[in-house]
């Protein structure tokens, strides 16, 4: 296995990069947008395609590198379901499986800093976010953080893991790479409570100064579809709404990207192709795509299924 | 096996604590004076006993935490044979091994940073101090450095490891943590020249300012042994010369600490004893243990046989 633990030292931010094999897939957690080139850069000394680049939670601290990493290598992005990002290409809750070839991580839902935080279980280690930190846990104070949730997060799925598995957090900031679920339960400051009661108690008075980033990198991260708008500046979006009186024209070739099918019907058509999917992530990369290849009059519907659900469009499915 | 890289963010430093299991011996690499707090206390939630502390050659930009380790835990310091540091327990040459308790480390003589480095191989991982950093070298323009030699440690000891050996460096100051020889012999950027004489021409055109702590860590890290001048200015120190005097006495017992057998013999004399090892440090820590039991008159060698031989003292072995 391929594994890599990458610090950003300006907002102390630790990223992973995974991959079975070299030649094979890989998976980026927690990326920095700063960090962007070097993150491409070692994915391809190291002989990898990345394919999924992924979020524990919306992050406020630092800029995301998701939109830029999928601008440049076309990865999908992911992000728990309960995340208010705009666009993602694909939503995980808990249960799922978040894979690429040869690995397979376990998602936990484990909110409590954030309402969107989750950890993700490979094996013998587990990525826990801002949930569960090396001697001290996540602030609970902002971004609809929640003590209480955190400690059901912590006590009731992160610490009922096995004593030896590994944790690697988003975070360090005293120069800690790692530790393990028995360590920190025995040692971490903030898990010796006695009671949910005194661990709310415990976080609730902290008193810490917000973020220095937060007033930017909090919009900023929400805003990961930034592609999207550029596609709609150059008149290659539809919305939702001109979407559900454009279906119905003879002229028009909907194209669904979720369906693997589906992407074999532009290469058979003369007809004005429009592209949608999920969010409209997926279906900006591909009229970007195709009119790079001079398909002039390709567009996709701006928002996708989502968008196009809130028009009241019908489901055929 | 247990193995922790721990990072000293004020010198970007990588200190390294490595165990073959809980309950067992530990050993220390690089540690920083600042963090031996933190050293100790982890040492302890590992359930460790720390046993040696290594520096890989003599810093220049941090104070060495070998001397508190060693005042604090009783372990062992341990350095290169080359180092000009006055005193530590243990001196290393290549091709010697590096022991823990289930543990053997191969020792390298990497010169080229200083004439002072060393490198120490633990089958899949290489700790390359400041030799090999990654996707970069140590500077070569103060303490004895010389790329000529920086050039030979690198290609014709390190680069011929299996490509699959992890490097962990003493630094790294743009956030990665580990690399392969593999990958650094190819993507190096110092490493990507065609002859020695274009190794030297770049380190020597690097123009880099001097480290800040530079006037600050060499001349502390120089005196590790600090220890045994509060002994002697206890009066519980003989200099070499005295010793010389002393060693035909009847009433003097002289216990030569390096053989196992000699540590036995306080127990049955009730004549002045006199301790002595190598340099001076086993001797020091073992007249302050006398002391504190109540042996008022024990005293050790000051400096050791090393002091001893300069004195023009014999040597039975």
């Amino acid at each position: 296995m391929i594994f890599r633990q990458l610090f950003d030292s300006v907002s102390s931010t630790y990223t992973y990069v995974i991959a079975s094999r070299r030649g094979g897939e890989a998976l980026i957690i927690d990326p920095v947008l700063e960090k962007v080139d070097r993150y491409i850069q070692l994915v391809e000394q190291l002989d990898l395609k990345l394919v999924k680049a992924v979020d524990t939670h919306l992050h406020a601290d630092h800029l995301t590198g998701l939109g830029a990493l999928r601008d440049r290598t076309h990865c999908v992005t992911v992000m728990g379901e309960r995340s208010k990002v705009d666009v993602v290409s694909m939503r995980l809750s808990e249960g799922d499986k978040l894979t690429i070839e040869g690995v397979a991580l376990d998602v936990l839902y484990t909110p409590g800093h954030t309402d969107d935080s989750y950890s993700f279980l490979m094996q013998d280690r587990v990525f826990t976010g801002d949930t569960l930190l090396i001697r001290g846990t996540g602030r609970t104070d902002f971004q609809n953080g929640d003590a209480r949730a955190q400690y059901d997060s912590i006590f009731n799925k992160l610490l009922r893991l096995p004593n030896d598995t590994m944790i690697f957090p988003a975070h360090d900031y005293k120069g800690e790479t790692v530790s393990t679920i028995g360590e920190d339960r025995a040692f971490n400051p903030r898990l010796q409570v006695k009671s949910v009661d005194q661990y709310v108690d415990l976080m609730n008075k902290l008193n810490l100064p917000n973020p220095k980033m937060m007033d930017v990198a909090v919009p900023a991260n929400m805003r990961v579809g930034l592609a999207q708008e550029d596609i709609a500046r150059r008149g290659w979006a539809v919305s939702a709404a001109e979407a559900l009186s454009l279906a119905a024209q003879p002229g028009i070739v909907l194209v669904d990207l979720r369906e693997r099918g589906e992407r074999e019907k532009p290469r058979a058509t003369r007809k004005r192709i429009v592209f949608y999917c999920a969010f409209g992530e997926r279906s900006a990369m591909a009229v970007q795509a195709a009119q790079d290849a001079g398909l002039a009059s390709t567009a996709h519907i701006h928002g996708g299924i989502d968008a196009w659900k809130k028009a009241g469009g019908p489901l055929l499915r």
